[in-house]
């Protein structure tokens, strides 16, 4: 079926995004070592798509075309594929410890799926119909696309229409006969640059005022007018030193971050999917976001059992694995990561059909989720530092380990020294196995990937206020209280006995 | 179908169960104030069966005789009946904010009903059919049914056999034709007095010196042999004043603890169910405790809602209803008490399919669901207890609130003192209403109703360290590290690209 | 010097105290099963006073009078002073592991002093020269009194003048020549009842409109028109049992809350400390709080002394002081406890000197005290739970371990029974001493001690978000942004290298 | 009085200190750049002693000359003293946000002039006198010496002399009549490269068997045959690239970390503080770890308040101040930082006078101390990053601000395309303020300080296990546990009354 993980590569050649780094334009940024491992993460949700064991979690059979399809451009037709795709979230956050950024696109698919054929439903336009073509093409060439809805926002007070800058929030500045003119960007865009193309979505519940705020459309990544500023993020220059590979941590995988600016971009027609129906902003936020909230209690739980396996790892090669305080700190590392699987796993077996057919997650309980995620990470991360021991920020670099300056008395150079004073057993480990695994912890608890296990699991998919006033909102507390009137005799409710 | 609260009351008064409490025997312990409450909880998993819009959660097809049963009598026939167990759950919490002891009966019969499978299947023992037989009956009568499992145990460094006392653990004292004769005790057990029948299961994993303990059987609460010896509870006597009714915070539902004692009982052989294949103990304890840490991701849910709305309306009683760090605390409560929800839902969701063709759940997951069990609700009922205020815990006696004795200067009365004084805004609530609200939560946390909302959450189904152990076992921290080993690098891997 | 604790207790009987329980009143209060455990409390505070071991923490030398006076009735003179108060507090908890009542008057005492200088000075008032006199009688006399503050409160959003019933604040109703006349009510006051004198306090800042309830006085207890109205507690009644001993917990001591009510007293002039000038309340509340805040860190680490101490008991009584789990749970027990004591003695080593010359607490460590205090005995208790195990609550009656009732086969009796199955290893404890421990276990976490011990360390001294605004203030976040400005390059600052 | 900060740092210029770096010597390491912000920290700890307003907190009066020294250099004389070292360390945290270093000589110095006294006292040695000559010449010069106990230790389940290398703990390899010559090497070591000295301690208690290895001596930074290896840490290279400033988040501070290697340097006698009495080894070690996990509840707490007004300042560029959610977390975050304080001073108040004159802490105090410093700064941490947005690991570099590289249709520039979007109200702060403060976040929450205010707060003055069992074994337990057997009438007092 698909593209393999190599093939999704050479695809990326053939765009002509635009992509800028430090103040200056990348040219090949496809094989630039910074932006290089992210791209890996997303070849990996095609690579493993071809592997037989795992067609049965990352494919599935589009029920708009009847033919397989990766799975991250699937419409959930029950909630056993909800329960599939956060399966499958966390098998890809276990291969690559990384951000594999291809979720939020279908995030987005099944989001404005079903939003457009409420839309369609109430005003006779024909959004649904536009999508469901477009969406057939994605399957049928197993594109990436990137799912964009966070604007920069600027004043957090103000409605989008009112901002003293009216590009702070994406929006329409021409209305054509065959399609719209919109101008704006997208902020903290995760997989923007590796995509192939880009679906857009507003980032709040608007009112009328706002009516050219209120727009949704596709187009790929290299359209007219699009370019990307890159990021900075811990570590970044490590990946750009010489032969680095030890001192990376994760040398094949990585994420990144970019700002997506649209500088009057043309959208034709066929693309369109909202375009000033401000009510359904609203709706289309919330199931997005509901989506989103979801996908974290996969991918970071998938993450988080590597995290597991390393400190796991490092107290064996420090010598620590029997202590009873570590093997208690192991589970509870593990407590705490299968709590957020149990949360992903929860939403999506209480999930719901739409009027459109596919499934939606409940959308308490995928707050819930995302809330946990905004916690547990953390200390997952501190609980393996502790086991990790100092070492871990201490040691010198790769190229101390293997420099061949002499300083010791007897001749010995800074390698070896570096390798008496850290070497372990060499029953279990060698030096260098040691400083990989403690250079995966650095990197995931204060280096390049605590951006995507740490920052990106507290803001991504919305900051924690966000859930926690969806929480309030979905909780039913008036419900609760009438449960606590009847419990204390303040209803009073015959039994019959 | 079934009967309903008012037949299942009426039908304990024909046995002739044995009950002790404050060194005496009770002789009407069906109308005993202190016992009552609890039958009670236990006659809504018989009530709510019968009305239409619980029939969905509250009854299923026997899988045994095609027949609509009480679900709380039924063998789990998919994942759905698993979530469903859950919701039904969640469910009579709501109804009593007290533990209604069915499933420990419903626990017992899908764990003896999977476990007897395999012994048989090993040794071509007769126990499945004994005990089909046996659940037709139960579900035919719609009799509620005691799973007894832990022993007192003794000095727990030592096996069964080898403790001080034989008795310590419940044991075959004799082998007959017909039958056994059994000796011991069952500790903690919460239904054993308003049950019909009891289920006995062995409480660990056994070795062959350790034989004569394997045993498993089912036997009448009135057995000739068998008597309870009342546990007392915080608060218990509060039940027996005069008029007794807002100082208990929840007149209709309770709790209770006894001892059961098995004095040379006699157990035909189509009762038993194991008769020391040791080797399947382990199995069948395993099975049980998955079932039970499951069921409290369900039941203590429900308890957590009322006491939420609780909080919620002691909150507007009180005029802090707006305060904003007072909704933060509520929504804190939902999202600990959603969380828990989570984890009994997903060990649902992910349950499969034993050899004898019931349902088990993921046991991982249902370990991390008791795990959290053992936090949360705490964390809810300090959270109530905040929210409350102090005057939980300083408000006079209902009998003070009705005294006609003057006191004040003017001719004011005791009861006149306390309304004017602890009084609320009328418009919101009466006196008698807010002392019910905070009765309530007094009696949550730290009354009668605290013993099963708490210290039942901490050791019921096993004590946390227990669950640690199964997280421990079941958390595969080979393959974690193996996951590790490849992201830093020490297992080299070619992904192809 | 001093009073024994047998001369207090027969100091009380002079007194013609009202109090009304359950409705009626109480004549012999002194003797009364649920009462006497508080005085019990009290009476420590002056029979350790008497123990050349205690001297030193126990009493002081005053500053009015230059002799030795119980250090309960003493004006800090210094910081090592307000160290040694909280360690005396510290000490009465581990002898009493209940509240014993007697800071809240030496904390209005070193609160009423200093602010009454003040409000003489720029008054020209009187007050300060009449506490020192009251507090010499008081000294002279060794005498207990009660410092209260919390009115009834009513609606929360409205000030004092402005509630429906003016009296639901304390406030001057008549104002005479030689005195006023006070009307209103105390809530949730711990020692009224045994306090020889009380002093009283406003409860909130005021403005102008509230000059009536700007007042402190101090009157005996049993002035005319003043009387007691008991709060009803968990397991209040357990103490009327016959013979009640071990299913007490702790039967020497315990607590209890009053509402004090104040039904037009006449108050002398001689006995007035504040009268109309409102500008001061604020003033008094908060170095009011502020001891009081101080004072829990001591009291309650006593209390969590004898909680760890039993907890490591009961493990040691179950056979379980050897598991690793075990071990660390009373570490973290004992972390969190002294972690409390710590911020006890910080704002004690912090404290300042007033213009009045006695020494004041540091503000910001004190809440910073208190707001810990609202967590961590939670926590403790949970931990104590947990390695109790599920017997705390499960365990029969004393009347049953002692019952003759025969109810074996063999003639064994309940009591035979109990002991046969709850029995201990001989070589470590008897069952009674089993017993014991986990009574007094279920008494702290959930019996009558757990008003104390848990809800009084969330309420007491002001309920967690008072703690919080009050952080909020002191914590200088204008001064902390100027540090950050500084670090982060935004404001600039030569270093000179 | 002592050197200004440019004078320290030129005064290192006179060493020939010997330091590599990524396989390399690093020659003008004073202005290298990833080093020079650690310097940078140390001269503060000179430069403030030289101002007036910091004078009570950064210099004492020697006890040994009776002249102004910085008390970095000071023994301390009372617990006043004690509670104003941790006051000077909280200054310089706030002041550099990253560890100033200095305080490991300090703490060694206490220790180790306390621990010669008793050697001396039991063995007639010279030890204490060797060390007060030394420290006068310390005072004298006004020195920064490297306090230096951690060895690499190699397999932990092994004794010093049992290691498969010898040299894996630091010992003695040969004693002339002038003094020793000395083999091996201090790990984790922060403060060595801009230290004038360093004195050396032994790291663990010690039996017979390890004589060779207890072994404490002082010598310069460059003594013939001592090299320290550079260790590489989160975002170190930052500092090398042209023009870093914003991105660096905190340009003038930060820290580091060394190996220091012992390659046969002879230490002449009268620099020997410990050689062979191996039964003082413990004492040393205990005494030394005191000290400096009171250390922590000082210099963190500084640290900490930078990190508090950073993300309040961030709020406030965010134009997110007003939100109740974050007003109420920068309330934890300073409630927690202030919790650590008052251990802090708290194991200071609670000192005590050693036999040799000077002022030890509180041993279980400090170690409950140093246990908290364990947690608190990592929910600190989260809570900044919950406050500070997704915007502080998604911003473009400081190059892209300052890029005229021309992208927009209108002839925009990177520059000004990253200032439109990313620009905050121009009321509050400049784009490039709102950068400064996010950078810092991110330098303090997953960047280069990270490492010292996350990974050094878990490992510094021992790991958290180290901690527990010193609270373990000072928490008296078997003391509470005869307390609860009083109140639970287990052994039964006579109260008098």
């Amino acid at each position: 079926m698909g593209m393999t993980g190599k093939e999704y590569i050479e695809s990326l050649r053939k765009l002509k995004t635009r992509v800028y780094m430090f103040g200056e334009q990348i040219e090949n940024w496809i094989d630039h070592p910074i932006i290089r491992p992210s791209i890996n993460c997303v070849a990996m949700t095609y690579e493993l798509a071809t592997k037989p064991e795992y067609q049965d979690l990352m494919t599935a059979k589009s029920n708009l075309t009847g033919k397989t399809v990766n799975r991250f451009a699937h419409l959930h037709q029950s909630t056993d594929d909800l329960r599939k795709k956060v399966k499958m979230q966390r098998l890809l956050g276990q291969k690559t410890a990384s951000c594999f950024q291809r979720c939020v696109g279908m995030d987005a698919f099944n989001a404005v799926y079903s939003t457009t054929f409420e839309v369609d439903e109430k005003y006779g336009t024909n959004y649904h119909k536009n999508f469901v073509e477009y969406l057939k093409f994605v399957q049928e060439n197993d594109l990436i696309v990137d799912g964009a809805m966070t604007d920069p926002k600027g004043d957090r007070g103000l409605a989008p229409h009112a901002q003293r800058d009216p590009d702070l929030f994406l929006h329409i500045v021409e209305r054509r006969e065959d399609g719209i003119v919109v101008r704006g960007a997208k902020a903290h865009q995760t997989g923007s640059i590796n995509s192939h193309e880009h679906i857009i979505m507003p980032t709040i519940a608007m009112g009328e005022a706002d009516k050219d705020y209120a727009v949704s459309f596709a187009c790929p990544s290299d359209v007219e007018g699009l370019y990307m500023i890159y990021g900075r993020q811990s570590c970044d220059t490590r990946k750009l030193e010489d032969n680095a590979d030890v001192d990376l941590g994760n040398a094949k995988f990585g994420g990144q971050e970019a700002l997506v600016v649209f500088d009057d971009v043309f959208i034709p027609n066929e693309r369109i999917f909202l375009c000033g129906e401000y009510d359904f902003a609203g709706m289309l936020v919330e199931r997005f976001a509901g989506y989103h909230r979801q996908s974290y209690g996969g991918c970071k739980v998938g993450v988080g059992d590597v995290v597991i396996g390393a400190a796991a790892l490092a107290a064996e090669y420090n010598g620590a694995k029997k202590a009873s305080h570590v093997k208690d700190k192991l589970i509870e590392m593990t407590h705490l990561n299968e709590t957020l699987y149990c949360c992903g796993i929860a939403c999506s077996a209480e999930g719901w059909k739409t009027k459109a057919g596919n499934y939606q997650i409940d959308l308490l309980l995928a707050n819930v989720c995302k809330q946990n995620i905004t916690r547990f990470p953390y200390e997952i991360v501190r609980l393996a530092e502790d086991i990790a021991g100092g070492l871990m920020v201490t040691m010198p670099a790769e190229s101390d380990f293997k420099s061949d300056k002499v300083v010791g008395k007897n001749g010995e150079t800074i390698g070896q020294i570096c390798n008496k004073y850290f070497g372990a057993n060499a029953d279990v480990c060698t030096t260098e196995e040691r400083m990989r695994v403690l250079r995966f912890l650095e990197n995931i608890c204060l280096g390049a990937s605590a951006v995507g296990y740490r920052t990106e699991s507290m803001h991504g998919a919305g900051s924690p206020q966000a859930q926690r006033i969806m929480i309030s909102r979905q909780g039913n507390i008036e419900g609760k209280k009438e449960l606590a009137k009847v419990i204390a005799g303040i209803t009073k409710v015959d039994h019959g006995f």
